[in-house]
């Protein structure tokens, strides 16, 4: 061994996966750090959050703000370090960041997604304000309105069917020229009478000033605009963990593993590795199943802790 | 079909799985029902809870308040209705409770554990009060003080190994002859210098005015008083779910599963009944763990009924 510091755990990223897997670990006083690029990870740019039970509704920044003070009151401070590689040598893994070398007994992966962008003028600019990359968490703030999904495979058909129950009329924009994903789902948006289908759509620009107002598509070389009140981006999200190579989904997503005879879950394919949140392959990514999962991934490493020599 | 209304979801329990479940529901507008007989499930009867995050320390009665207007928000009561069997009738479920009968299309299951109680005098008047059912809830609360675990099988031996980070000494009384659960966790707690072990040991009382202040067992016939802070009863819990023959493993815990290819959670053996939380055999027992179960299933049902004629 070198002489260095040996943590018992490392948890990479701080969103409500790792912040929470952070809160058991220092409840369980294992010897740990916690990394991670943003802090409070995809919560810190949503909107409101309605649901995340026992708080009725709060800001995502604000959630977030809840989550470190939450740290803190644990002596927890978030290192905003980037880990570029993650390596077993022996039993012993070393993390590096772009700053420093750790090492480390275990390692909770919590790095999470980051919705893929249309990259068009004005999404940046107008994101939070009419653009959204999650209709569970803001569909309820477009009741009554017209508003735009883009993605016809299997999240745009979920997110426009979940948006109907609120929107009075929703426009579904798909650049390839027919929809992809389930049958089922496809049958179902094209019975409901409040989803207009738009195939080989290119979108060109997101247009608003202090709201979304507009939408400027290209369909057979012409360029028209539409009028709506907000747009629902749904053309996929990219995991961060190109820095370990644990077994992974074909969408990138870490494979995650229970073993009912020890009381593990959250494993992943390679011993003292875990991973939580939406990084890994729970289907439903929402904050709090992310924070569930943290919770559990911690728990799991205090079990394994227990036994490591 | 008889000429009632068939609901599209019941949810049976209203812990924080249930709860949470519910809020999903609701957002997804599903037309559900949601039946419990104890409102908060174990944590209407906690003390302090500071491991929910987002929310720094809270008392748990006051925490199933919030989720209880969380709730409200979304126009849903809950039914506090015990449920005495789940019968699938074709396509249909039968949910009988003590006075109703209920028909839907699918189920959640989320009635939790009670844990075992010792049923000595003190037990019931001390609960909350220095008589505790949970070390991962409670264990900072007794920092330098000195305390009892009742139970020396796994969950008593973890208990004690945990509550070791913050108590000056530990008790470990155990009613059988020699300690049970995992030789790796029985080594670590005798290397324990704070744990004590007693063993062939049968409690009699806990005693205590306004707090606990002592126990009283008995050894090879002879009664001794301990004078101790707090007691951690760790003698199993008790999964409430005979209502339903789903599969369940040795200790009656709903055996839930995850389909890959459908992106389903929360599965059990019967196609339409879907189960969260601490009813389940997740391992760990714990408030947003079981929150995140929930709203894990309540999406799982929403994808199920769409594929539902």
């Amino acid at each position: 061994m070198s002489g260095k510091n040996i943590y018992d755990l490392i948890i990479i990223g701080a969103g409500p996966a790792g912040m929470t897997a952070a809160i058991y670990a220092a409840r369980q006083k294992i010897n740990f750090l916690i990394l991670g690029r943003t802090i409070g990870g995809q919560v810190s740019w949503s909107t409101e959050v309605e649901n995340y039970p026992g708080i009725l509704k709060i800001q995502g920044s604000e959630l977030v703000k809840n989550f470190q003070e939450h740290l803190k009151g644990y002596g927890v401070g978030i290192k905003q370090e980037e880990v570029v590689s993650v390596d077993k040598q022996g039993k012993v893994f070393v993390v590096k960041t772009k700053k420093n070398v750790y090492e480390t007994k275990s390692v909770i992966i919590a790095s999470g997604k980051s919705p893929r962008k249309l990259n068009v003028p004005g999404e940046n600019e107008l994101q939070g304000k009419g653009v959204s990359y999650c209709a569970t968490c803001d569909a309820p703030l477009y009741k009554d309105k017209v508003i735009a999904v883009i993605g016809g495979a299997n999240s745009g058909l979920e997110a426009a069917l979940f948006l109907s129950k609120y929107a009075i009329k929703i426009y579904l924009l798909e650049v390839l020229p027919k929809l992809g994903g389930d049958v089922y789902l496809q049958e179902k948006v094209l019975k409901n009478k409040k989803i207009q289908v738009m195939t080989g759509v290119k979108i060109k620009e997101i247009k608003g000033e202090n709201f979304v107002t507009g939408l400027k598509y290209e369909k057979e070389e012409k360029e028209t605009e539409l009028k709506i009140d907000g747009v629902f981006v749904e053309v996929g999200m990219i995991t961060k963990a190109d820095f370990t190579d644990v077994k992974k989904n074909k969408w990138g997503e870490i494979m995650i593993f229970k073993n009912l005879k020890t009381f593990e879950h959250n494993l992943t394919s390679v011993d003292g590795i875990f991973a939580a949140g939406d990084a890994t392959n729970i289907a439903f990514k929402q904050i709090i199943v992310a924070a569930g999962e943290g919770a559990k991934a911690a728990l799991a490493v205090f079990n394994y802790l227990n036994q490591w020599e």
